[in-house]
């Protein structure tokens, strides 16, 4: 049991220290190992400090750290440690545990056509005409509705609720309690709203009569290899779709609007809101509690950073940040300029005070009090 | 099988030009249409660019957009397009499949009662002397606690967690995962805590110990034809109730605290939190992501922008934005003033050297400067 | 049935005036107290004023209000309400009603052990050798999974789902549809990506190519006397545990990211996220929607307010404010500069004016213009 040194080298783009037949049973923090034949993580110094006097003699080493060589027995040095990480971590992660079949608690309609490869897990409910590809594994208490399709390989753990007629992909993972395909938050009124008065003229004139729901008609889409975070919900489309592309990650808690387009390779962290009828680019990475606002037109590689609330189209390859969100530069710029105001409010009070001490010497002191109306230093002193 | 054009128009206040007896099998956005007889949605110039060669023939057409009359057999004018659009997708939008009455996995308590023309799905649990209505639509996997009451013709989505004794209204729509009734997040300590601190001296003197559940004995009451996302959450009051009024609709992953009462016909977008103890007044509009701080007051009619954070009380008909929120045109006039604050530090600059020179002139440099402190220009540069 | 006005008193730290064997039925506010025997909350003036000719006779009184001493026939009062609240609210808060031992329509797998005095209720899953403690209450439709542990006295409300080998401390509350023990949201890619070069450049100048997960095969250990809100995420470490340490209470979709450790007695509302790996201290309390960014080190008994976005280390006892995060007298010194923005533009204008004026007097008009630039009073109006 376990994998040798040698054999993990080779799936994490490592190369051994030491003797590669040394078995590992499974990977530790310094701190936490039991026994010599754990494999610890050392990936920075911080790491190595807690190391102390731990058990284990084998280690998986950020290059360039610099190990005291008779500390282990056998180590594997790695060149971008986070990415052979993640090659390492997928060897010692098992998939989660399902029976094979259709637990006999779960609810199956006649009509839903299962892969004989696939797994139904306990308390699960496969609505009618559902089909389920070969070696998919819904786990507990998983809702998956009429129409819906789930592709070859995917995952759905406990409480994913699926919608009627939702495409799946292959190998997507839908974490717990998800929420694929509720209805899109859209309302219409027959009269101009308040809503539309602040929109148009920035103040609200007109009350909002009895908004009126714009039903869903239309569908989701997650293509393959995307995975959508543990309460995350994504609505379905107006008349269209409302899709996520090929190999996008969404974290828990995210909300993707009606009709909205997420790209491919999206990193789109926690509780990230994109709203209604959007088309992100590929490759857009949020961090999280970001915001979008509707029908926002976001580039290819546009970073945003943590807590951004984005109200206008962003181009290829920025970098966005803040309320309303602007290009980072211009930021620094701003947040850096406020962070002086003190200093310069006392600037400008002390050129008021030379100023005067001038105008007193020169007699003019009435003429220019009166030109600049009734302005004092004290006006803009920090201290009141 | 299908609509009429006119028996669409009828329905929707529009007008048909064209014969009105085509008849219409379903809504598609125009790239989507697969053959004649599907209604295309043509509600801006950008939708028409995209008919292109579709093989549709009717369309559904905002007024004063000009088709050319060639190229459909008949079309729906509509002089308020998303206000017909609602209207339109009503006719189309069907009920989720669910078989009539009790379906026999579901659980349901002997004490239950349960309508005679309600459904109850699969794996769902109807709790003790709970009371569901006529008409009533329980999908898959739903709680329903002892003693609530499901009001007639509502639907409850699979996952849905309705807590005891919690009342939905008629015509109610919970999305899935929905949660109403846990208790609300209300603490106190024995002694003044850091938060009372912060509150009253804002700094933090003194250590939280223990914080002390107040245990929410209230309800919550949800009025007839209000709507709930997908995942959020409404906590029961302490003594009394939390409560949502008649025709609001509450976004996906919203959160509304204890005791809180939203009013009439409010529509509150994605992931915005209400806190505990506010009072949201009639026709209230929030973007996504807005925070209220609890025992607020706001009043009828007003609109918050997405991504506010809500500290003070708000008045009738106003449009709040930022954190601290405040009205619009004092937000506006402040973040003009931060996007000129470079110039106004070059501008100080400039004063400064200008003044330099002029005392330099008049002989009187270094009693102005003594007067003045140590100030230079170099203090409020851009570029440091 | 009921408790007398003496047995409250002893247990809410009050004191008794009037005939102490008076028994109270239940608490409610004043304005819905249907008969004599409700004890009615009156905690602060206002509440006085809803009595009006409320039929109660009895009352919960803050000490200092001055009851009109005719108006009840006895009442409790207390010096510190809100803390005398909570222990008057757990004497009548009973727990979920839920029917002893394993529902017949619970699934729980033969090597898992269930506690003689817990309760399993209705479609509940328990997977594979998860241990369920003495005196557990499990409601409807919870997945425990495969080698979780669930402590003594704890409960889990309907749609909870507790991930493989996750480890439930004693006393512990998770409210409906939270979950623990997702993986965590953690990605590298081959080469340095977008989000790599927005970190160390601010730019974005490489593409972020097929992100791979680093996955979770570490697990969550929530301690003793923790409560996790509706809806709420907590994610598994990389290697390591997630933790949540003794008495911390989380409220409704709150967002713990993977690795992290929460302090003991911390607060943390609504829809707040605390990304992976982060350290929180003892005592923390955060308002809600507060983001954490990863790898934060926040101290203990720190208070951050509600809408904050943390990106820097916190020390302990400091309160803190805004997105960046700062300490609350430094951001309340700026807020303050911001508002004075629009005078001090005006004063530069004035000084200015002056300035010129004082020019022309001297005659160095030409001479200070050519240094100063084109600068002109226009730059730095408010009113463009």
């Amino acid at each position: 049991m376990g994998l040798t040194l040698g054999e993990i080298a080779r799936q994490t783009q490592g190369r051994v220290v030491g003797d590669e037949r040394l078995r590992v049973s499974r990977v530790s923090r310094p701190e936490d190992a039991l026994g010599p034949n754990e494999l610890v993580l050392l990936l920075s110094a911080e790491a190595i400090a807690r190391l102390g006097d731990s058990p284990a003699r084998v280690a998986f080493v950020a290059e360039g750290l610099g190990l005291p060589p008779d500390r282990l027995d056998g180590a594997i040095l790695v060149g971008r440690p986070r990415y052979s990480l993640a090659l390492l971590l997928a060897l010692f992660a098992g998939p989660p545990r399902l029976a094979p079949g259709v637990h006999p608690s779960a609810v199956v309609e006649p009509s839903a056509r299962i892969g004989a490869t696939a797994a139904i897990g306990p308390l699960s409910y496969i609505g009618e005409d559902a089909v389920v590809g070969e070696g998919v594994r819904i786990l507990a208490q998983v809702t998956v509705g009429a129409g819906a399709v789930i592709g070859e390989g995917s995952i759905l753990h406990p409480g994913v609720r699926v919608g009627e007629l939702v495409r799946i992909g292959s190998r997507v993972t839908l974490y717990p309690n998800a929420c694929i395909g509720a209805d899109g938050f859209s309302f219409a009124t027959a009269e101009p709203s308040g809503i539309d008065s602040a929109r148009s003229s920035k103040s609200v004139q007109v009350e909002t009569r009895e908004p009126r729901r714009i039903p869903s008609v239309g569908g989701v889409v997650i293509e393959d290899d995307v995975e959508i975070g543990a309460g995350a919900t994504v609505d379905r489309g107006t008349v269209g779709d409302t899709r996520v592309r090929r190999g996008s990650k969404i974290d828990n808690l995210v909300l993707v609007g009606h009709n909205s387009l997420i790209g491919e390779d999206c990193l789109i962290a926690g509780q990230s809101g994109i709203s209604g009828s959007c088309i992100i680019g590929n490759r857009v990475a949020m961090g999280g509690q970001v915001g979008i606002a509707d029908h926002m037109r976001i580039g290819n590689d546009v970073v945003i950073a943590a807590s951004s609330g984005v109200s206008q189209h962003i181009p290829d390859k920025s970098l966005y940040i803040d309320t309303p969100a602007i290009p980072y530069a211009k930021w620094q710029e701003r947040y850096r300029g406020i962070g002086r105001l003190k200093r310069l409010m006392q600037e400008v009070r002390r050129l008021g005070e030379r100023l005067r001490l001038l105008e007193r010497l020169s007699g003019s002191e009435g003429e220019t009090e009166a030109t600049a109306g009734s302005a004092d230093r004290g006006q803009v002193s920090p201290d009141r």
